[in-house]
């Protein structure tokens, strides 16, 4: 069970330059970066941001705009990663399940084998009614990650199913995963979560196509053990008191992205999900300073953007590819709250000449897809970027912003078309054919 | 051995108007014409260069830029060629031997039959040493046509090998090209050029892949008692006194230009290679002036710029598609001669008004592939383009550069989508569907 090879990817890894001393490229990801005037006449929040050296970027170097899947199509953010790092992503599929396992489990060698199924938990609260259970809060108040650690770890030392391999693992405030190794799996399972408060949990189950098939049925009986016996361990605990699982997902290995591009790959981020996408392509997490106070192996712990920008000045020597993934742009899209989206734009842009001064090859800005904070969602929009580097031909832009970018010397490319970008740019691709 | 049409090629098929009076299509293409600026701040060569007949196209057409094989990817001439004809260059393939042959071999007809084997000779001195031959020149001092011509003479001449058909073909200055004709070859062999000066050239082999194949066995004892005998034949002889063999490849037909387009099709090119590929689509090749000046069969002749129009001029009535390419932008690319290569722009500037006069429907410039000074080699940025024609919508652009283009009416194209493009401009594309 492992993808193959697109025709691009294929061409990639045939071209690749494998020598010493190439130039280093660096990809900076401010999630949902794309956006759009709150009012009509207005400004986009990109274009509202006080971003000198982006603007100087702009000057010196060339704008575009990207569609993560194809025009008019919105993505998530998983997949809108895939096609950033040059894998389609109508080919390529990465599950909710397996995607948190690896970002929950970044730090470790060997995350998951082939066939294994994970999925997401959330730490809830429940009450009994007429007698059964009603879902109070489908988050527990957004749990923080000390108390839910706690959780999982009580959960790790109670749930037992005689036969039966499986763990959890902590992910972020009330979101955990359950990792069920071995063999004999099937991640075509319903979710339990209701998606809604006032009803009950829905019971673990197959979904209608593997109604019949002996690994989904196997699975659902497990998971419904795991969920009894995580009911009662933690009956009487606050601030959750049951689980909600979804996303059941089985394991497919993806090729790994060092392998095809030739380029040491290492992944700062801040949240696990991303962190979970760079893993599951081969990618190393770099941890933050914050995270490795202790000074032992890494801690979850809150990251900071400038902390961010301090783990790749650490670890520069050691990669050629760097993914900077900044997470708030997203949140505060996703929140509506436009002014603090173009407040961390902001702050993003005062760190910029720290990458500037370890000298990439090539740097590339640009937002996995657009979050507009005046539509509170993911959307359709192309996604400016930005490239500054010794062979970008400079065009006549001289700020980044939705409209600028719409004009740039890039014109508009796919998602998947920037990796090839930028291994040009940075010089790392042989020319192909007589 | 015969590629299938890809569903592009398929599709012009189908709708390709073939009644007579239809309007010319003149494809002009710049080898290597896309640069860079030398320094910050400056001017690409496209856009230093004084070309007024570009400028007023300019203004009364369409700009846009093309990727040969997509955005990031640097093509070779050969494959980039096969774009700018409307194959897309992951699909079908030329090899370097083939394609030389054929641009050999341009004014005759049935070239190759499938399955044959032909490999690019470089004419070169050794010397003995130890007992063994040291490369010491692998180009002969750039031996000129007119030795190369006797030497090839002599070759076929002298070297025989008993129930074996083969022959060699001058090619350009010290290059000429070995074919082996009839059955039993294979193209799965290692060049013997070893690519620097100083050691002895390698010993004829299969490929590794090919290690056990009789064919592959076969055609490496041929070519090892060709080249022993030609070692006879050129001992005692200036400038060259030995042979250096690489690109074997075998013979794998091209779907034909004409028959997909219904476009009679003519080449009017100075350099074999892309006479070559012309040829390999089906392209009849216009010999130029220099080239007929004896009267009889057309006989290897350096040819101008100036030439190559008036060969236009002469072949008008006869033809309805014609690729015009003109060599030394690239060549003085990879030079890195800056101003040399600006200079040509300006040459074929001053020619454009010949073709204007011709009357296409319309007329398409542009270059394979991108060829900057500053990089002195092929590279990964788009090429521009200029459509110029009765159909083309003008866009705001007033001088054709890399930048201009950017902003250009056609926006970022694939190399592939010009042969549409000109088709549809040249109205010989119908409705497809309902």
């Amino acid at each position: 069970m492992k993808y193959p090879l697109t025709p691009r990817l294929q061409l990639i890894q045939h071209l690749a330059e494998r020598k010493a001393g190439l130039g280093k490229v660096v990809l900076l990801v401010m999630d949902g970066l794309g956006g759009m005037a709150s009012g009509p006449g207005g400004k986009t929040e990109l274009e509202s941001a006080a971003a000198p050296n982006l603007a100087r970027l702009a000057k010196s170097g060339s704008l575009g705009v990207h569609d993560p899947i194809s025009p008019g199509f919105t993505p998530g953010s998983g997949l809108a990663h895939l096609a950033l790092f040059g894998y389609d992503p109508l080919v390529y599929e990465i599950g909710r399940g397996v995607l948190a396992l690896f970002g929950a489990r970044c730090f470790e060698p060997n995350v998951m084998q082939a066939g294994e199924v994970a999925a997401r938990v959330n730490f809830c609260t429940v009450e009994e009614k007429n007698g059964g259970l009603i879902v109070t809060d489908r988050r527990a108040g957004r749990i923080k990650d000390g108390p839910a650690a706690g959780l999982v770890e009580l959960l790790n030392e109670q749930v037992k199913v005689a036969g039966v391999s499986f763990r959890f693992f902590q992910s972020k405030e009330h979101r955990a995963v359950l990792h069920l190794s071995g063999a004999g799996w099937s991640g075509l399972m319903g979710d339990t979560d209701p998606q809604a408060t006032g009803v009950a949990p829905l019971a673990p189950a197959p979904l209608p196509e593997a109604a019949n098939d002996p690994a989904a049925k196997r699975t659902a009986a497990v998971v419904a053990e795991i969920i009894a016996q995580a009911r009662a361990a933690l009956k009487d605990k606050h601030p959750a008191n049951f689980i909600l699982t979804r996303g059941f997902d089985t394991f497919k290995a993806l090729p790994h992205f060092p392998e095809i591009t030739g380029m040491r790959a290492a992944c700062v981020a801040a949240y696990p999900d991303y962190r979970g996408v760079a893993r599951l392509l081969g990618m190393d997490v770099v941890a933050a300073d914050e995270e490795l106070a202790g000074g032992g192996k890494p801690v979850r712990a809150e990251v900071s953007i400038e902390s961010e920008f301090a783990a790749v000045e650490r670890v520069w020597n050691d990669y050629d590819f760097f993914f900077i993934h900044i997470k708030k742009t997203d949140s505060y899209g996703e929140d509506g709250n436009f002014d603090a989206k173009v407040k961390v734009i902001e702050n993003v842009d005062a760190q910029l000449p720290r990458l500037e001064k370890l000298g990439p090859a090539i740097l590339c800005v640009t937002g996995d897809h657009s979050t507009p904070a005046a539509m509170k969602r993911h959307s359709f929009h192309p996604v400016p970027v930005l490239f500054a580097g010794k062979l970008v031909i400079p065009d006549e832009q001289t700020s980044f912003g939705e409209r600028a970018a719409a004009r740039g010397g890039h014109g508009r490319v796919n998602g998947a078309d920037l990796l090839p970008l930028m291994m040009g740019y940075g010089d790392r691709l042989a020319k192909h054919g007589a």
